[in-house]
């Protein structure tokens, strides 16, 4: 694939083949309780229960396994403190190559533990994009690795597009498919198999309120990237580039948001019901669809439950 | 099926097409960590995920569906401040028949709510087994309604026989099963399918050590039953009794049992690792599998998810 190009169906096709002995087909769930409440039927992809805990892997194995031979002993690079940088130091360790990964010194230990224990190196920087850039400027100068950038990157994008290709092999006619946006790499992945597969589909985006840099970018018309944004939906934080813009802007039909009450509220229900273990940001979509019953209502709709890497001894609900 | 002998393999098969349209056939999940760390094949069937969020519906639909025409007009009752409970009234509210549960009035808010959801009726009783008895006497008599015990009952312990005969469907050439024990009803289900079609299986039992009377009971080859045992897997607190003994004892191989702080660690273990809600009743066969690798090791062992209802606000591993 050229990266100058955006990849085709026959891209993705590929790339599922080269990681399909790395990944999950995870199970799709459904709960006649959230049907009957919302209307709708929906169909959670459940990317929880993904390797590493999360759908970031797909585009992690994809951009790791497509390596070259000459690259492979300088091995890869990134900056995260979530779940991609457990998704690429698993996908390195997989193939047996180096990976280091620029983390703030302020990240989770847990995290920085799970990094570690798929054999990942972390290079701590301070918590400011300054101080990050200028260490991952050193780590890449150092090692001379490959960059693979949390969703910024077609390589990524057509692993996450296998996702969506699962989907719509295990619930034949859906009418619309909606997914989470930070970055917006899910979303694009997402745009890629609809677009090339399923052109009748509708892909719809939710977002946190207080961290809507992507639905305001929709609505303007360019990208708008906020400084620091602040919710409970911590995976969604970071703002779209220019590859990740290109999907939204040409293939999604709407982005709604929902307030951090909504998201709690929508995580919490779907522990409760659904006996699931969800990140913050997969409540995201729950909550529009809850607060949007006129776009959903009657519409078989699948919902891509993005992770479940919480940090169960201070959820969102508890106390202090 | 004569209530004074034992089920046989064509009244599980008449209980499981009985039952088929209320339940959901609940999917069977590995982790590879978890087989990494305990050296077993294990396969987790999780019921957790089964309507009314536990296995007991499986039972309780087997009774009320069975019920001839003439006793549908007075409907069942049971006392249960648990999971049957909530079945039970599943089940009479699909059946569309009265439901009435005996339950102390100390039983939490989010139970009685989910009782009264389902359609069933409640009448209180104070927290001891005097009351409770007189409650329940009380309330067959005015109503005239079936008694559903929540395991003591050949139909209810032949509907839960409808669980192992799924995972010996959905896993070939597993070694042994091994599910939680409190009464008894998902053992002695356990223990119908394996005589009847897997003679080769092993059956084990899990029990708290705060709450061993099964394990005692079973070493003494008689009932032994314990007043008011404390434990965090507040399924497990109820003795055997006739019917669930007579499977115990000829049919299960081994009990093992696990302390507090091991079921607390095996459930939060598997919250984080396989990011699915489980009750701690569904913890201990984890915890005894992890203190017993001799007899798990190399071995394709089933595990019985039996239930997924815990209050999200208290979990054990929270403070205060």
């Amino acid at each position: 694939m050229n990266s100058d190009t955006f990849p085709t169906w026959s891209d993705v096709v590929q790339a599922h083949a080269r990681i399909v002995r790395y990944i999950h087909r995870t199970p799709v769930l459904t709960s006649s309780y959230l049907n009957e409440r919302t209307g709708a039927e929906l169909f959670f992809k459940c990317e929880n229960f993904q390797k590493a805990g999360a759908f970031k892997v797909r585009g992690a194995c994809n951009a790791v396994f497509g390596l070259p031979e000459e690259k492979l002993a300088k091995g890869v690079a990134t900056h995260s403190s979530g779940n991609h940088a457990l998704s690429l130091s698993y996908a390195a360790g997989r193939r047996g190559i180096p990976c280091t990964v620029v983390m703030p010194r302020t990240a989770p230990e847990a995290k920085k533990a799970a990094v570690r224990g798929y054999g990942g190196k972390i290079v701590e920087c301070e918590p400011s994009t300054s101080s990050r850039e200028a260490v991952f400027a050193e780590v890449v100068a150092e090692t001379g690795a490959e960059f693979v950038h949390p969703y910024n990157d077609l390589r990524v994008i057509t692993g996450q597009a296998t996702c969506s290709r699962e989907l719509f092999e295990q619930v034949p006619e859906l009418d619309a498919v909606i997914a989470p946006i930070g970055g917006g790499g899910m979303i694009s992945g997402t745009c890629l198999t609809v677009s090339e597969t399923q052109p009748g589909v509708k892909v719809y985006a939710a977002e946190p309120e207080q961290a809507d840099d992507a639905y305001r970018s929709f609505k303007a018309g360019h990208i708008i990237a906020d400084d620091a944004p602040v919710t409970v939906a911590d995976g969604l934080k970071v703002p779209l580039k220019e590859n990740t813009w290109h999907y939204v802007s040409n293939y999604v039909s709407d982005i709604f948001t929902a307030t951090e009450e909504e998201i709690i509220a929508a995580m919490r229900l779907t522990w409760e019901r659904m006996k699931i273990v969800i990140e913050p940001s997969c409540a995201v979509p729950l909550a529009a669809i809850w607060k949007n019953p006129e776009v959903f209502r009657g519409k078989r709709v699948g919902v891509i439950i993005t992770g479940g890497n919480v940090d169960l001894g201070k959820l969102p609900w508890m106390k202090g």
